[in-house]
């Protein structure tokens, strides 16, 4: 038996401004610092000791990653970090204020970009202040493997080789991963273990600093569906919350 | 040609108090963050970017690579961490006061202990309680490869290993590579790559806090014997102030 756990980086400072992130890489805030401390602190009290960590290349997951070893004494975990595990790509819409775009493009327009499997938002320019074209971490992705706007079905199409290719070895050698991402990337591998499907998963929202925890089978599925986070209250308090963001 | 720099840790909770650490876990004073920040700002300004940073298991180590890289918004790099990179086990000194220390045992025994490149201190006992033995991060290690003590001779023979096996082929890729550690995991590096005498690498010492850059001729040899810091003032004012500790 596997065992995995899933981190959902805490509050931003873009989140705490209600504005789309996506591959803008903000840092957490004072709040997301102490969600991710919280974190740490939750697997400590479970006994619940990862062997391996797995980030994506954004810092607000990175600082997430940091912050709960740190509380956990695990700083010296081995980590791996990719590009597969960032957040989705938001367009056009990165940068922009929620509850703005909301107003402006109405509610039907707006829930279609957040939670429509198949729709993304309209592509970022190149230009736009906002782009990720040029970063040097992204220097070694080919430009097609570069996105410039995703719908959660992107997200899982790329994700989904990092979990093949990095977690699932990892898994196989009998490791603990820890795996600190964000809501979509999260979304999408939970969307695969627990095979929901493209109409379902428009209601999953994974609550921040909460970790899930997921013990698998021999086929790296879930022995439980939908797995368990380390504190449910919470888990559940929060979800309901993140539904709520843009009102 | 590659690119090596060498990064020392800064001041620790237990520098700050004037103990021997060596494998014991403390983390970074406040001041010990200010320099890891300050490092990572050198490197910005020199237009230094590492590809990839390794560090040792030490929280103090891992912590400096984290400010640092954060200050030069490279928190994203692959990062790759061993035991071997570790600080010198100070074997039954550890958590000893280095100014009671040399009063105790004299200046003589204090220097052989502190400078000699093949008199460890006396071993630590497995039940001491800065002992190692039994800390999960080193679970994989086999117990005749765990260090009871070490003299610099040591650390050479156990960092050697990690320079050839894991630090040379990032070179020989074409990275350039950020090393954060400690003084004698540092001092062990630089003896081998400057070609250190047993005798003259007693006076050697690394500041804390500066980015040495090492440009590396095909063999992985210095272009230029012992490097350049990227604030050579300061590392001269700092590699005197650290030979005076325990005065």
């Amino acid at each position: 038996m596997a065992t995995l756990v899933l981190l959902r980086h805490g509050e931003s400072d873009w989140n705490a401004k209600g504005l789309f992130t996506g591959w803008v890489d903000v840092s957490l805030s004072a709040k997301g610092e102490d969600e991710a401390r919280r974190g740490g602190k939750l697997l400590t009290d479970a006994g619940l000791y990862p062997d391996v960590v797995h980030t994506s290349l954004l810092n607000r997951a990175i600082q997430t990653a940091q912050f709960a070893l740190g509380e956990a004494d695990l700083l010296w975990l081995p980590v791996k970090r990719s590009w597969r595990l960032n957040e989705r790509h938001y367009g056009a819409l990165q940068g922009k204020n929620k509850a703005q775009t909301r107003e402006q493009f109405g509610e039907e327009q707006f829930m279609l970009w957040r939670r429509s499997y198949d729709t993304p938002p309209p592509p970022i320019a190149d230009d736009d202040e906002f782009s990720q074209v040029g970063d040097r971490r992204y220097a070694l992705l080919p430009p097609e493997l570069m996105p410039r706007t995703e719908c959660l079905k992107d997200v899982v199409d790329r994700m989904l080789p990092y979990w093949y290719d990095e977690i699932v070895p990892d898994l196989s050698a009998g490791r603990t991963v820890l795996v600190a991402a964000h809501g979509n990337s999260l979304r999408a591998l939970v969307k695969h273990l627990d095979d929901i499907s493209d109409d379902d998963i428009a209601g999953l929202n994974i609550p921040t600093g909460i970790p899930l925890r997921y013990d698998l089978d021999e086929h790296f599925r879930p022995l439980r569906r939908g797995g368990e986070y380390l504190d449910p209250e919470a888990a559940k308090a929060a979800a309901e919350a993140v539904a709520n963001q843009g009102r």
